[in-house]
This record gives C-alpha cells, structure tokens and sequence, in this order.
C-alpha cells in the first residue's frame, strides 16, 4: 500500500519522539512492503515563529490532503505570555475542530514489565485495560463567549460550555461501538447533579443504550470518577465523557502504566483523516536533551496503521517490539527503575526499530 | 463557652454520621466546660418530602442565627430524576451561595495506620500534608445561562462558567494566607492554556502573590494537577483552584488516605457562621446499615471547634481520640483490613467516645 502521512512535530520534544515514529513506520514499510510518504507541516510555537499563527494554512491543506496526520506536541514558556488566540495550543485546538476530530480515543493498558514505576500497588493495576474517549471539539474548549466582561461594574469573565445533541450522540454512540468489541461496558462520565449539559448527555447516554442490549451502560459523577479511576482501575472497560472532564481524568490515568511517556492517542472524524498524537506534552525542560520517551509517539504510529489503514498485522509488530524491548530492561528516563538500563529517546528508537 | 450549632443531618448516611459528631461534642463539651446548643433543621431530598423544597426557608433561618452549622450529606436516588432545581444537590448549592461559603478547605493528610488502605504505594502517601481549597460559590456551579437551547434548528445545551474577579481574590488571598501558616507554598491550579477564566484566575494569583514574597506560588495545569496529584502528592502543600476543578481534584486526593469516608471539609465566609461536613456523600447503597464511616463527620466537627470557636486544644482532642482509635485497629467497613478489628458505626462512635 502506499500512504500519505502528514508530519506535524511541533514544539519541544515533539521533533524528537516525531523522529522514532517515522524511523519505526519506515521499517515497518520495508518490513511488510508498504510506502509511506512523509510530509512536513508547521504547527504550534514552531508555527507562530515562522509565519506568526499557530496554524498556518499551508499546515491545513496538507493534513486534508494526507491519509493521515502525525502531531507531536505544542506549547513552550516561549509563548505563554501571548494572547489565548496566538498561543501554540490554539493551533491544536484548530486542527482538532477543523478536522472535525469529534473523538480522542485514549487506551491504557497496564505492562507487567513497568509495574514498579506506577505510583500504584501492582494488585490494584495488574490487568488495566482501558479505553477512554473523550470528545474532543465541543464544550468550554470551543463556546463562546470566552473573554473578559463587567457585572455591576466589576471586572468578570465568563467562558461557555455549549454542546449541541448531536455532538453528544456521535461520541457516545462511538463509546458503545468500541465497547461491543471489548469487554462490553461503557462507563458514561458527567456531573448531572449540577450541569445541564450533564443532564442532557446522560438522556443521550439512555437513548443510545436502548440500541445496544449487548453492552451495560453505567453512569458515574465526574468527582467520583476521579477518585474510582485510581481506586479500583479495573471497573473500567470504555469511559466515555465530554472534553474537559476527558481531559482531567485520561492525563490522571495515565499514572496508572507509570508514565504519560507510555501512552498514545487518536483523534478521529466522520471521513478522516485521523490524526494520532502522545497525550504528553511538549515537554520544554527536557527539550534537546535526548530524554524523552518515544514510545507513546511510536504506539500512535502504530494506532494509525491500524485505524486508519487497517494495518492490524503491522500494527501489532510495532506493540510487541515495544513489550520486547521494555521486557529486555531498557528504559527512558520517565520510567527508569533500580536495575533497568537507561537510554536516551535514540537509543530507545533503535532498540525498537532492531527488534521489528 | 455557649454556642449554638445548626444541625443538617440531610438524606442517606448523614443522619447516621451526623450522630456521632454530635455525641462526641457532647463529650468535650462536658470535659472541657462548654455547652453546645443543637437545634436541626432539614435539608435536602428529607427536605423536598417533607416541605417541598430542598432547603427551607427554616433552615435558611436557623443556619443564620447559629454559630456554626453542621452537615451530613444530601442526595439519593429517590430524588434523581427531578429537575435540576428540584434536587437534594439544590439544597447544597443554595446553602453555600446564601451564607456566602467561598471557600471549602479539605485537609489531606497521611495516617501512617492506614497506609495499607490506600491504592497508592506506602513511599508515595508516607508524610502527605496537603489542603486544598476550593472555590465554593462560582463557576460552572452557578452562571447562567445554564439551559436547554437551539442553533441552527438543533437541540442544543449550555452551561456558563462565570466569575467575578474579586470572587478569585478572596479565595487565592485566603490560600496565600493560609499558606503563610504552613509550608509557604501555594499551588494554583487552573486552564490557562484554553479558558480565558483561567488566565483571569492566574493572573489575579499573580498580583497576590507580590504581597506575600514568603510564599511560593506554583502554576498547574489541571491535566497536569490530576496527575501529579498521584505521582508526587507530597509535592504539595496548599493548592487552590476554583469550584468544578476543585470539586474533581479533592475527590481524587482522597485516594490519598484511603477513604473518602476519613476526610473532613470546612467551608468558610467572610462574616460566618461556617459550615463543616465530611467530602463523602449520602452513600444510599449502605444506608440505615450501621456501616458507614462517622470519622469524617466528627473531624469536621473538629475543624468547626478550631476554626469557628477558637478551641484548638478541644480540637486535637478529637482529633488525637480518632488516631488513638486508629491506631488500636478499630476501622469501619470502607477502612478494613487484614487483622484489624471491624466495627459498626455506632461502635467507631463509641470507641472514639470513650477515648476522648
Ligand atoms: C495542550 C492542551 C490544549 C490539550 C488539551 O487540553 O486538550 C492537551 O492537554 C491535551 O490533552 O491534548
Ligand atoms: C453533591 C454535589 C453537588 C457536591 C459538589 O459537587 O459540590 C459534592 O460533590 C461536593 O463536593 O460537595
């Protein structure tokens, strides 16, 4: 097969974990006899420097046209003082709307060879298998208003959590599809004993369920989530939630594999492209030091190949290097632990692409 | 001392918890010469049965002219299928609106003697001391609009997060404040990279924090907050963040101890009376049982006796029976374990009781 793949690296470590993701989907190529071609986009910090907005057009065009979009991370000290409409961030959320991603589909799964770098007792993580969903274009991220106001003359300021239905029933009708080919449970996240926008997603939540007698929806408050997620993980099989809620509780449950640095993502649409990214972020103390971790990078590449181009075989060539190449002891700095080999993110690169 | 105490049983285990705070005010009281005066009032679904409504114009009145008011938990599902304003949840909500309760401090901290209650590794808890303080009267949790709509024809739903700026003054200055009495650190958690409310939020932080130069202030990102909140919570000192983000960020500190069962909250105004009752809520899955846990509730009352009387020595009365009770392997249900002794309610009441 032969696959356009647009490259977005973005800021901080997003150059450095972006650069395994290719090497690995390079041999995989040769591996499996597939062509993929790269090509390079501006996003983010990055962006702002070079044409001075987070996302160029140049950027935009280039991800409509390709099957599918790699993003490392955004944002930096660099920025932070600018403007919410000129930070690097505003540029991910952009190519998130105008991509139409609706769904960040976030898995975590528990790897027996990193249980001792959890903050958790390994009986409460051995066998997580999680799936979270978070919508991902919708509610304080994108309503309006969001900006400075007065109330009886005094300074204010007021953001908006707005959601139409039919954003609600896509994303959790998603949940449910997901959830027939797993362990067949949704755990539908909302506040519904204080917002309104709660209260509706829970009826679309009902409403969908009513189609789906295979699969057992539960609903929880996003308070006791909070809490649940880390006192007993394995209740969970999909959790599905609005985007700020998805937001707070996929980065807490990333603490349950030990690192964000292990965990990858994909934002998908209605007809694509998808876009695949690590839930960590840019990472600016640790930018060029060759620390990073690019495994959750490597892991998105390999979600690609499956969600996008329906590559389970080679998908799962890159999942099981990773699981080698961790059980053989090597170990970026995030997950070091007493007795384990530590490398640098291009040493990890090259201990998964010998292992393919 | 005379003081009069407004007391709120509410729905599910409160009235079972709430006993016991009372039962052990009676106890100090009669050791140390005070007389507490408890007059009760309802509130909540116990409220919406017998009046209509989940808070009475009564209890309005009642909480008014007390010194301090006392609640156990509200909410059922009995009441779930109400409109929103017809709610136990209302009653809660007007309650802290009306008497002006801004700010809900919920102390964290680590008992060496349950450390093998906790999902978190005994490396990670040991000498956790954290308090957290939450904005109580705004945001999400009171703007308007909060309602059904429509756009472009569609069902749509809105929430308002709203603030004043003087609403995120008093809260930081009240951290920074309470900071000053601690380990001088203050952790400010907010959204800043997306909500414009949160830039607002961090830059009033900002201000304070030039009239304190003895405290450290910290920014967090609250992804970034639940996170480290697991990782590292030792990390902390006071952390302060407004009403939802609080909301969700103290329910998951109290993995930290164990139980939610164990944790104590104070919510406080600028003129009082203040009003104390535990973070869990009326758990109806173990009502009427005989099984809940009463420590949060009678720690609230300890915190009450402090931070609404002046009577610190009283406090750590109570305070240093329930370690003593603790530490002799006395544990309600939810903070059983191997080789401990478990009880009833009424007997973690009794043993707290006798202690004293
Ligand atoms: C960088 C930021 C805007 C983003 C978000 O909040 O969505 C990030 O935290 C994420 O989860 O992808
Ligand atoms: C019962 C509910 C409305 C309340 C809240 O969300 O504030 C509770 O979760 C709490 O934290 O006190």
């Amino acid at each position: 097969m032969k696959k356009r793949i647009a490259v977005l690296p973005g800021d901080g470590i997003g150059k450095e974990v972006v650069k395994g993701a290719i090497e690995v989907l390079q041999a995989v190529g040769e591996r499996f006899g597939h062509q993929f071609y790269f090509s390079y986009g501006k996003i983010g910090g990055t962006a702002i420097d070079a044409a001075g907005t987070p996302l160029p057009d140049e950027t935009m065009e280039l991800c409509k046209e390709s099957d599918a979009v790699l993003l490392g991370a955004v944002g930096g000290p660099k920025w932070d003082q600018q403007p919410l409409h000129l930070r690097p961030e505003r540029g991910l959320l952009k190519i998130r709307k105008e991509l139409n991603l609706y769904a960040n589909l976030r898995p975590t799964q528990y790897y027996s060879s990193l249980s001792d770098t959890s903050p958790l007792r390994k009986e409460v993580i051995e066998g997580v298998d999680m799936l979270m969903v978070r919508e991902l274009t919708g509610g304080l991220y994108f309503g309006k208003p969001s900006e400075r106001t007065q109330q009886n003359g005094e300074d204010a300021v007021v953001d908006t959590l707005f959601y139409q239905k039919e954003e609600m029933h896509r994303v959790i009708k998603l949940a449910f599809e997901l959830a027939r080919k797993r362990r067949g449970k949704v755990t539908s996240v909302d506040k519904a004993n204080v917002l309104e926008s709660s209260r509706m997603w829970r009826e679309v939540a009902e409403d969908i369920s009513n189609q789906y007698p295979d699969v057992v929806l539960e609903h929880m408050l996003v308070d006791n989530a909070a809490m649940q997620m880390i006192k007993n993980p394995k209740q969970f099989d999909v959790v599905v939630t609005e985007n700020m809620f998805g937001d707070i509780l996929s980065d807490e449950a990333s603490v349950l594999t030990g690192s964000l640095g292990m965990l990858p993502s994909a934002s998908i649409s209605e007809n694509g492209p998808y876009l695949y990214e690590p839930i960590h972020g840019s990472a600016p103390d640790i930018e060029g030091k060759n620390a990073a971790n690019p495994i959750a990078m490597i892991l998105s590449a390999a979600m690609m190949l499956r969600l996008s181009f329906g590559m389970e075989e080679e998908a799962e060539a890159i999942e099981n290097a990773v699981n080698q190449v961790l059980d053989a002891g090597y170990r970026t700095r995030d997950i070091a632990s007493f007795g384990k080999k530590q490398v640098s993110t291009s040493e990890m690169i090259e201990e998964v692409k010998a292992t393919l």
